[in-house]
Formats: C-alpha cells, structure tokens, sequence
C-alpha cells in the first residue's frame, strides 16, 4: 500500500467534508446540499466523455489500472537491484554459463531480459539499443496513460463551468418569466438557491481536479521518471557485466544513480 | 469506426443536453431557450475566421479530413507489421530478387516503400536518411494540422467571451436608455433575460472547445505520437532486413516497440 | 493575394459586426454605442506602447512589413523547387562550368547562393555549415518578428482589462461622489452607462487579440516552419549536386519532404 | 543565514499584515477577521493533501529539509572551488600519489569523489560519465523536490477557490432558506458577512501561493542551475588534472564558468 | 539611448494616464482618486518581497543595472564585428606576431578574448570550447536576471488580486458592521468607494506587470539571443582566423549570421 495517496486522499476528503458539513449545518437540507445528482453527472459524465473523444480506448480503459497502481507501494527499490547487479558482476566475470544458471534468480524483469540478452551472446552496442528502445517506448506509453489524467484536469473545471452557465442561463430566463407570477415563494429566496445550484458544479469541476485527477497525473508522472532511473542504471549495468567489469567499479558506477544517503560503499 | 469517440460523443452530447433539458423545462420557451443562432455565429463564425487567417488555407481544408479520420479506427497494428517484418527477414536473406518478389504482398505502404530502397540498391545510411525524413516530414505536416483544432480550441471560449461582452454592454447602455421609458414589462425581468443571451455565447465557447476542439486536437496529437513509433519501428526492420539479419533477432530487436503484453515470443 | 486571410477577415469583421450591429439596434446612440475612442486609445495604445518596450526598434518596425506579408500569398511551391534541383541535377553532373551558367535561371535565392557555393569550390561540409547557420538565423529573426504579434496578443486583453479598472474605479467613486447630488437623471441608468463603457475595453482587448495578434503570429510561424522545411530540402539538394548524385536519386531523397500526394514519380 | 529570504518574508508579511490590520482597524473584530481556523484547514490541509496524493512519501518529507535549507546561505562560492582545483593541478602534475595526500584537505564534496576517481586510477571517459551521471541524477532529485513547493503553489490558490465556493453556495441556499424566517438582523449585514468569510480561502490561497510556495520553488530552481554550473566547472576541471594540464591552462578554462567580474587572473 | 523604450514608456504612461485623468475629471478628488499609497505598498512591496524569496540576492541586485540597460542603446553592430574580424583575418594570415599587435585595437571585449587564446597558441578545440562555455554561463547568468523581471510580472498582478481580497473582505464585513449604525452617509456611496479602493490594487498590479516588468523581461530575453548571435558569430570568427582562412571565405560565413540586407558583399 502506498500510505502518502491514501492519507492525502483521506485528509483532503476529510478536510473539505468536515467544511461542508459546518458550513451547511444551519441549511435546511444540511449537509445533502452539496449533493447534486445532476450537477455529479454534468461535471464527471462530461469529462469523461471528453476523454473518450481525446484518447484511444487502450488508453482509457488504463485509467482503471493506473488508479489501482496509484494505491499501490513500488515494489523494488533502487538500492537492491544496485546490489543485485554487483552480486551478479561477480557471477558474469565466471563465464556466460554461469550468468545463465544465476538467471532464474533475478527478480527485477528488465533486468532479467538484460541478462538473457547477455546469455544470447549479442553485442554490446546491439544490447544497449534494444533495452534503450524498450526504455523509451515503455515511456512513451505511461506518458500516454499519465495524459489521461492530466486532461481530465483541465476538463473537469471546464465542465464545472459549462454547468454553471447552464444554471445561470436557466435562472436568469426563469427569473424574467416568472416575476410576473405568484409571489407566495420570495423570489430573493429562489434566486439565491438557483444560483446556489449552479455554483456546485463549478465546486465539483474543481475539487476532482484539485483533488484527484491533477495529483494522480502527478504521481504516475513521478513514477515514470523514477522508473527510468532505475532502467538507465539497469542498462549500464548490464553493459558493464556484458564487457565483466570488476563488481568494485560496478558498484562505483551504480552509485552515481543514487542519491548519496542510499549509495553502497560496502558489498 | 472508433467506437471510443462514437461513444464519448454521444455520452457528452447526451448528458449536456439532458442537463439542459431538465433545467429548461420550467422555462416558458422550454429548450429553444438554450439555442440562440445568433450567438452561435458569434462563436462559431468568429472561430473559424481567425482560425482561416491563422493557417494556410491547405490546413484550413484538413479540417474535415481529419474530422472524419477521428472517427475512423487506425487499420494498422504493430503487433501484425511486426510478423510482417519477420517474414520477410527470411526472404530477404534469400537475396534482393526474392525480396522484390514479395513487395507486391505488403500492405503497409510505409513498410513498401523502405523495401523498394533496398531493391534499389540505396547504402543503409541513405536508405535511414530518407525514410526518417519522411517520418520527420509528416510528423510536422500532421502536427500543423493537429494544430487547427488546438487553435480552435482557444479560440472558441474567446468569442464566447467576445460575444457575452457585446451582449453585455447592449444590456448595460439599453438599462440606462430605456429606464425613464414605458414600464409594463418588469426591468428586472428585462435585465434577467437579456444577461441570460448573453451567457449563451460563454457556454458555446466552453461546449466547442471542451467536447471538441480539445479532445479531436489530443486525439489526432495521440495518433501522431502512435505512428510515429510505428514508423521508427518499420525503419529499424528495413534496416535490419538490409543488413541481411536472422529473424530471430529482428523479432527480439522490434519487441522492444510493443508493449510487453503485445511482443511476440513464437513466430 | 493570400485569400484565406482576407476572407477570414472579412467574415470575421463581418461576423462580429452583425452582432454588433443586430444588438445595437435598440440602443439611442445604435452601433455607435460600440465606438469609443478613448477605450480604443488605452487598449491599441497601450499594446503598442509596451510592445516598443518589449522589442528592439527593427523588430517593431518589421509590423507593417508583416501585416502585408500576410495578405500576400507564399510565391514558391515546394513542389517547384524539387523539379529545379533535379533539373539542375543532370547540368550539375557535367561540370561545375555547365552549373555556372545554369546559375543565372535560378529563380529561388536560397538555392542560387547554394550553387553559387559550389561553384566557388568549397568542400561540402563547408557548404553545409553556411547554408545551416543561414537557416538557424533567419529562423531566428523570423521568430523574433512573430514574437511581437504573439506579445501584442497577450498584452491586447491585458490592457483592455487595465481599462476595465480605470472605468470601474472611476464609476464605483461617482457613485459614491453623486449619490447626495441632484436626481434628474436616473442612477440605475448612469451606472449601467458607466459600466457599458468600462467593458467596451475589455471587449477591443479580446477582439483584437484573438482575430487579429494570434492569428497573424499564428501565421507567420506556420509560414517560418514551412520555409524551414524548404530550406532544408534545398539544403540536402545542393550537398546532392556538390556530389554529383544522379538526379533520380535526388529525386527519391528530396520526395521525403513532400507531402505523399505531391511527391514527383516521374521527371 | 540567506538574508535575502529573510528580509523578503519579513518585508511581504509586514506590508500585507500593515495593510490588512490597517483595513481591518474600523471593523468590530478588528484583524481577527481575516483569522478563520476554517479556511485555513481547507487551503493548507487541502493543498498538504492533495500534495501527498500527488508526490511519494520521500519527496513530501523533503519539505521541512528544503524550507530550512532556503534559509541558510549557500557555502561554496565558485571563485574559491576554481582556485581550490587550479592549486591542486599544481599537486596533480607531481604525481598521484601527491594528489592522494592533497585530498584530506578538499572541502567540496564533490571534488573530493572526483579527484578519488583519478587516484583509483580510472580513464578520463569512465571519470566524466560516473561524474555526469551523478549531476544528472541529483538534478533529477532536486527538481521532483523543488516541484513539490511548484505543486503546492498551483493547489493552493485552487482550494482558496474549494473554499470560497463552500461558502458561497452555503450563503446562497441561507438566503433562500432564512428569508421568511425573524428579520431582527439586517440580511444584508449577513449576507456580506458570509461573502467576507467566503473571499477569506481566496485570499489565504493566493497569499501562500505568491509570497510562500512559488517564490520558494523559484527558489530551489535556481540553486540547481547554480549547482549545476558548479559540477560541470569541477567535472572540467577534474577531467583535466586527470590529464596533468597546466595549471595556467585549467585556470583559463574554468574562468569561463564565471562572470566577468569574478575570474581569476592571477592566482 | 535605446529610444524605443522611452518612447513606448513615455506614450503607455501618457496614454493611460490620459485616459486617468479624463475618467476622473467629475470626480471629488480628481486624479488623486487613482494615487494610493497604501495599495502601491501592498502591490510593490509583496512583489519585490516575493521577488527576494525568489530570487538569490545578486539577482535582486541586478535589477537596477538591468533598468539602466534597459535604456540605453545596444553599442555593437553585428555589420561592424563582421568587417573587423574580416580585417583581422588578413592580419592573422600573416603570423601570430602580427595578430597579438592588433590585438590592442579591438573593441569588443569577447573577440579580443578569442584572439588573445590564439596568440596563447591554444589547439582550435580548446578556443572553441572555452569561447563556447563563456557563452553558455553568460547566457544562464543573463537568464536568471531576465527570469527576476519575468518573476515580477506575474507576482505584480498576484499581489494586486490580494490586496483587492483584502478590500473587498474588510467592505463586506463592514458593510455588516456598519449597517445598523446612523446613516448620515449613504451606504451605497460608501460601498462604491471602498470597492473602488479595492479595484485600485488590481489596476496597479495589471499595470505594473505589463507596461514594466513583462516588456521589460521582454526586451532583456531579446538581447540575450541577439548576443548569442553575435558571440557565436565571433566564435566561428575566431576558428577561422586560427585555421588561417582567407577572408573572403570568413566573409561568406559570417555572412550567414546577418539578415540579407545587413551582409557585406565588398570588404
């Protein structure tokens, strides 16, 4: 479980509900207020319209998994596949042979293929293109999924506002045709919660961005520069156990992709 | 057909207008309220004016194009060019005749055109120079495209603001000319109705752009960073079908431009 | 004659003023109402005048030489150029004497000091370095030149809203200065004069920004991107020809730069 | 102690809390009415928030490190670590074993690791890569944290925004609500009142935005360029005590990193 | 003196406050109605006090030198460094010795540098990478003192919007306060005023951010790339005349970095 996204998501609700909640006590219908049924759909059902316009379905349908992920902790840190790839120098120094018997250990599978690519007997430049290639497509296509998100928060605001026209438009027409009716009903009480109703979509459009669909873009933005780090480190460790460099100048070089609290200076 | 944008379309369109609908029910004009087609030449008119002295007219009569692409799917996948590669990595070791033979079976006109340069005898650096010029080449010519509609994107809100300011002013100077006339017809009444055509640009603005403009811009945006990829993949094949490599290998290097779930292991 | 800019134009001054005209028609003063020429001093005169801080004293002056650059249709078609340098391909294989008094038909500038290079006898990668750092330059100036209407385009609304402040400030202390005075005229009716006038800056500001700054910066760096590719093309032609390449391969290579439907199959 | 930051945060906390008190001075609560624990929970707790959902747990905690290291004044001046590694060329031509002992004396850090990497007896290229890739990397780092403080300057002025909408559609659904209900308060005096109350988020977003998080981000991003010069004057001249250049010769190169005003021309 | 900026500041500030003191000739207190020392403290002050957050003190220093700058004309013409280098490149083919004499005639600072490392007898490659270094630490330090009036521009109308909350804040709740208090003054002549008041801030912060600082960071930005031009002019300058070109050919290629009319045909 990544802890940060569920207390910031469970603060952040808590806050703004604990707002809500005080600020609509004295209202005669309290906290459901803020509830909109048709004000929810406006705001969410045009966003997500508008971004199934925007992206292929491939891309969409990844929302589901990016938000899973989002939840979830990333499971392997940097310094132990540093130390992975040092232990496994010494291995490749014996011969491919044994790199090969060692391969069923790896855990990190970028690194498992790195090997396999070792084992396989290909040059190193031809080693290097092909985990780069693999680096970069792989970021092309979590930025793509990154998108997803960052364009449903600008989006969401943008319907926000187009339910707030619509509201406004609806009462400032309705306000024309109907001040020459019955008065029973104060025609400042109508106006008010009009307005009041058209105002929380534009409440709505800016919480899910502010609240969710921004930071989500954030964090998967966050991952995938760790993520190439992480792969760029991989891949010249591979190189370097491609030409069986000593594990001391292995872990020398690696280190520099750490940050120095994290750097190994014993094995 | 995309089903996505099909789909995202219909879902927009769908619940805006119900949105509309509900909110205009109680008005004395019902849902004609909302559609004003004087505004809409504000917004619509004035968009595609600037947008005309903003491009060259070639890119200008893209627009409908590219209108008509977004709801087509791509035909193409890479998974497939990717085997189409593959196989003829085999021909191609065979010699040049056999490759020539084959041409007339490939379908990918992208793909065609790289093996023709080989059957023309081209050196790999030229025959990597041209084909990343083309690539190069319709990349600018579809981002200036793309362009059009991101243009119109933030063009479409500015004249509805355009068009709620002329609105406005008329309001504001018709306020004060006709406040000493005949007074049967409430002013406020008046006042109300008039701000409430005035709205009706801003929320045409806000609509083009969010359920249109933008989402057609990042779609056809997607689809060029899509092809691109495709593109630089098919170079690499041609190149390594030049150089006369084993399948196998061309296999392993082109995997590395799929998703992992995607690549190819068997042939 | 550049007609997609003059029709847009028209349509769009057209547009707007129908509008403009159509709301007027009930006000005392008619389209009148919309002429203000102090808002017009404050909101052109103050984007001129921070636009004569914000650039150099030739660049400002490249305007006027823009503006008509605008309404003037591009002369050369790529298309063209890729046909000359064929042509000029074969002349070129026969000796640098034939390509001297080929020189003289050269219509294309850019490609006329590229032949003259050769004809001089410097080396290719001489050729090349001049031929680029001319591109990089002119690309260079030519963005310095759209940057002014791209600045004028964001200072436009900027100091329409300047105007805005200076009419809200001025009417919000009348209203407070006149409230005790005499009551002739209606209050409600000089209010919403006053307020009409401030926003008529508002509403320049908008228009002149988004019908005409962003468009014509829009086009002039449509324009520098096409002439780019242009250049480039003939770039790679006359390295060609320094070669002695055969013109059909010139042909293939500078084909990249075109688009599919104008590519030239047979000479 | 970094003055600058000092006297800036004491200079725009005194003026706004001047003129904030000053403003404030005829009101029945005096200053205490733009202190509402409310509407701070929701713009700072909402911002922390959305900033833990947005960032991993790491990077958030590096908040608190940041802040005081804004306070502190940089250490190292560039002028003292160019003549610092123009005395060591000196000690770098006798030999390494000279350079060993020289390198208890060396404050930077890394100029320290540099200069190790030399006594380890590594090729030029080898020292360059592990040296870049390690400023690469650490400009990776600061930059995800000087994004956090980025981050939070965006978010804030959007939940200023959250809150005042609370309070707004609250306000208007009371005025609905209590308008029939005992008029022995002034409901304007209520109404404005909210309203004041509601604009208060707005003003809290856009104070800490504008004279905290963005000034603060700005901050950190410059400290990284600066840095940044710093490593790539040191990674130069690392690379040529490496290659026992003169020290005359060092001197000349790295006084290129400097301005004018602070190179070296005697040592 | 660069006379574009003082004319253009000379007419915003003419016309603006033409305009001013038009729209407040009705008023009680004239012009005065626009001065506000306590709203110029809040926009000012809370800027240059974020600004020195922002910003490490040197760069907060420089403004003042960059003001001055900002007026006075550019001395060096890219035409005349073009003709001295040509000049010394027939000097330069006669020995070093011949060169280092010149050397005390040349003006510009960077290019007597450059020939000063070619009569040190420094390798082309060093020449080029020290003058190239000297460029790209000039051009980030030159960055960051544009970046303190870019920074400026939008703190400026930041602190305008603040100032105006803190207003409109204090006029709401003293619009409760007061309401039930005697009413010798009109309260809608008190309300129009304080909000007048409060517009007042954002008038400044709009006005400063886009007569000043915006054109001003402008204009600085445009010297940068206009020096970068002609340092790498220089730079190539000064390679040739190491490599003892003729000057004819450093004519031709310094050609290219001028416009077409600015190139020199005849030495």
């Amino acid at each position: 479980m990544d802890f940060a996204t569920l207390i910031g998501l469970a603060l952040g609700v808590g806050l703004i509900g604990y707002a809500v909640v005080g600020v609509s006590a004295a209202l005669p219908q309290g906290v459901m207020t803020f509830v909109d049924v048709q004000s929810l759909m406006i705001v969410l059902g045009g966003t997500i319209a508008a971004t199934a316009i925007a992206f292929p379905v491939k891309e969409v349908l990844s929302l589901y998994k990016n938000l899973t992920a989002i939840f979830s902790a990333e499971r392997e840190k940097d310094r132990d596949t540093l130390l992975e790839v040092v232990d496994l120098a010494a291995v490749a120094r014996k011969g491919t042979a044994e790199l090969e018997k060692a391969l069923g250990g790896v855990k990190n599978l970028f690194l498992k293929d790195g090997l396999q690519l070792i084992v396989d007997g290909l040059p190193e430049e031809d080693i290097r293109n092909i985990m780069e290639t693999r680096v970069t497509n792989r970021e092309v296509r979590e930025d793509a999924e990154a998108n997803v998100f960052k364009t449903m928060g600008t989006l969401s605001p943008a319907f926000g506002m187009v339910g707030t026209l619509v509201g406004l438009v609806a009462m400032l027409f309705a306000m024309g045709a109907e001040s020459s009716g019955d008065d029973t009903i104060d025609p400042a009480a109508k106006l008010g919660q009009a307005m009041g109703v058209a105002l929380i979509t534009t409440f709505y459009g800016a919480l899910f961005a502010n609240l969710l669909f921004n930071p989500i873009a954030a964090k998967l933005r966050s991952r995938i520069e760790k993520r190439n780090v992480s792969q760029y480190m991989i891949i010249e460790g591979v190189v370097m156990l491609k030409n069986r460099k000593h594990p001391i100048l292995v872990k020398e070089f690696l280190n520099s992709y750490l940050p120095p609290k994290d750097r190994v200076y014993e094995t």
